[in-house]
């Protein structure tokens, strides 16, 4: 077979100018949120197809890049096979998020953590999706988890970590949109709506940045739900502004309509964790109320939240609270809340700002002509030793025939000063 | 389906204490490695199929994980699948090594990168090989590789780079191996072996550790290789002491054995790269020329070595000179040389000593009793901003009942200084 000189489909090659700034990020992260508590966990990238197939991840499941299984069990589901039940032929998959294989690592070690637990996870991930340009079938997740904590000082801190961390590498003037899972199903609750048509509702909700609030009522008409409800639930959103700028106020617009339909426990703990951040807060963003906010997961079960930035249209991060997940592992409820951020896309917006890694070094080439003796070799090389001692980097080449050009080269690489060793001089 | 807790057979869950060295051991590789002139880069986990599978890792074939096709692909491929072809049901693989990706990424991507070309590449792999102590199905490689250099610089800079990093991880008085394919070769065509049957007595002579000379000397025997061959094949190991510290003079002893069989430039070339390491190590180890030392890759084509550590019976990393490699992508040969290390027999070398991370810093817990009102909350958050500013890890927590029991858990953790804030009492 034919050597293949491209990457597989959907992923890419890194190249070291975006490794470099990839490494600087990672390593941003790591020492940030070790600040708040996060202590570094990690997973395998193989996950059971069982658990990965459990329905947490809703649409996710059809993503899954599946792994054959091997030896006699692939040689006797192959005589089993048919195309009504493919699945005899995996055992497993690779993981499609982070969040799913951190509650069996949590259910799993829960004896050997302390509780709370505040997990950080950098990692790949790996989804089937159709390729677009910017999106890639294998992309960094990074999220942080506090497991085992149902008071929303979760949710505080998790939002002041990211938060921090953004700031540090130099992003301003971006917003936390807040909501919580159990205001979107009281505001349908009041508008009318039958229980059961809830998930429905919101995935037209969730469409409110592309299509308007207008676009939602002729949505919902369409979709044949009585015009009363429609109506009691657009003119809801109706309450708060697009550019209402005081979260707390807007909320409160919110809570005292919904009145009994929303426990008062709810909007408190939501009131708190906004003016708390806002209190707090360590870098250039708002927080922001967002009755709309909706998030894709089904497994959210309290406050969930989303970062938007005005130098990128779309979200560049995520979280919320997801009680019951954990439970499906153990048979014990556990409380839990997570916040990831968008790595790659934070990567992407770096790289076309032309960001500088900060404290890159001297950076110095030691050109040296072939047929270096062996005991002049070792001078060049203790020379060097030296001075990588210090922590700037020396490279070694053997100069080439076009030293001007070889240089030339280097000089882009960022080599600024330059040394030149003779077989026949001195030094 | 039920959920499983356990992670897939032979991968691990990394509990935060291993953690913490495994994320200490990355950040001083590549702080190590950029100083040497390394650059990072990154595969996708994910290869073609037909690059996996051509060969160049011999037996590794048999270990891959192979990925399923999807959607129509695998429809069609069910149709025709059976016991002999088992392989029209996948496309691609989870990589074995770090090795063939990074030339196929050379191939890839040439015209962007320098050269010669310096990559330092850290990233999990994968073998489907039968579970043990100690070694997991998904496991850390730690490669670097020089691209584009046919100069024996090139494996000088490999050795002191990763001896550097050892000795930076308090190893101590190790051995570094080496000896050259072409030695090997060489050695046999003197012995009057046929070229094709040397790979099979190479097979044997890697056993020398466990069977000593005469269990390889009876094997070959037994193999029906004539006495003649194998009696002077074994002389020519035995002209050189086990225990020999000079490693410049027993190259010398076999060299000059050899005479016409071994190319001049090959046994010079081993002594400037033994003599310049020993001439300019920055760390306490030696270099051993051992005519016994095979590694296993049918690809190498020069210079090979080994790390060998006390502490630890087998390899602890190796690597060689493999020039024809990227040449299986391009067409066009391009010189090369890699030296890995086995960075989770290390890291297990590390958990085993005790080993501490330095600079943890000081790690402090701010105890919140339940319901305290958000002004309060926010001058909490506050300070513990502050406090986070000078990198000193400081973790939220809510009193528990049994805070006496708390404190001693989060001791146990690291946590030496203790802060209570009551929702009654001024702060």
């Amino acid at each position: 077979m034919a050597m293949k000189k491209k990457p597989v489909t959907g992923m890419k090659d890194i190249l070291p100018r975006e490794m470099e700034i990839r490494d600087y990020a990672i390593g941003l992260i790591k020492e940030t949120y070790k600040t708040f508590g996060f202590t570094s966990v990690e997973t395998p990238a193989v996950e059971h197809i069982e658990n990965l197939c459990s329905n947490q991840g809703g649409e996710n499941e059809k993503l899954i890049f599946k792994i054959l299984k091997r030896g006699e069990k692939l040689d006797s589901a192959v005589t089993e096979v048919s195309a009504d039940n493919l699945n005899v032929l995996t055992d497993s998959g690779l993981r499609y998020d982070l969040t799913l294989p951190l509650s069996r690592y949590y259910s799993n070690n829960a004896n050997d953590l302390p509780s709370p637990f505040k997990a950080l996870q950098m990692g790949p991930v790996w989804r089937a999706d159709r390729p677009q340009r910017g999106r890639y079938r294998q992309f960094m997740q990074c999220d942080i988890d506090i497991l085992g904590e149902q008071d929303i000082v979760a949710e505080i801190e998790l939002i002041l970590a990211t938060t921090t961390l953004l700031g540090k590498l130099n992003f301003k003037n971006f917003t936390i949109r807040i909501n919580d899972r159990r205001i979107l199903k009281a505001m349908a609750a009041y508008s009318g709506f039958a229980e059961d048509s809830y998930d429905s509702v919101f995935i037209t909700l969730d469409k409110m940045d592309k299509i308007g609030l207008d676009g939602v009522r002729e949505e919902l008409l369409g979709a044949g739900y009585p015009a009363e409800n429609v109506e009691k639930y657009i003119e809801l959103f109706s309450l708060i502004s697009d550019d209402s700028t005081d979260a707390v106020a807007a909320l409160k617009v919110i809570s005292d309509k919904l009145g009994d339909f929303l426990g008062k426990d709810v909007s408190e703990n939501l009131d708190t964790i906004i003016s708390s951040v806002e209190g707090a807060k360590a870098a250039d963003f708002r927080m922001k109320f967002d009755p709309t906010l909706v998030r894709g997961m089904s497994y959210y079960t309290g406050p969930i939240f989303e970062i938007s930035m005005d130098e990128y249209g779309g979200s560049v991060g995520g979280g919320g609270r997801y009680d019951e997940m954990i439970g499906k592992f153990t048979g014990q409820a556990t409380p839990a809340v997570g916040f990831s951020i968008g790595f790659e896309r934070i990567v992407m917006l770096l790289l076309e700002n032309g960001f500088e890694v900060p404290g890159s070094g001297e950076k110095k080439a030691y050109l040296i002509e072939k047929g270096m003796p062996s005991d002049k070799m070792q001078k060049i090389l203790s020379m060097a030793a030296e001075e990588r001692k210090d922590g700037k980097i020396v490279n070694l080449s053997i100069m080439k025939k076009n030293k001007k050009f070889q240089k030339e080269k280097m000089q882009q690489e960022g080599y600024t000063e330059f040394v030149e060793f003779f077989t026949d001089r001195d030094f």
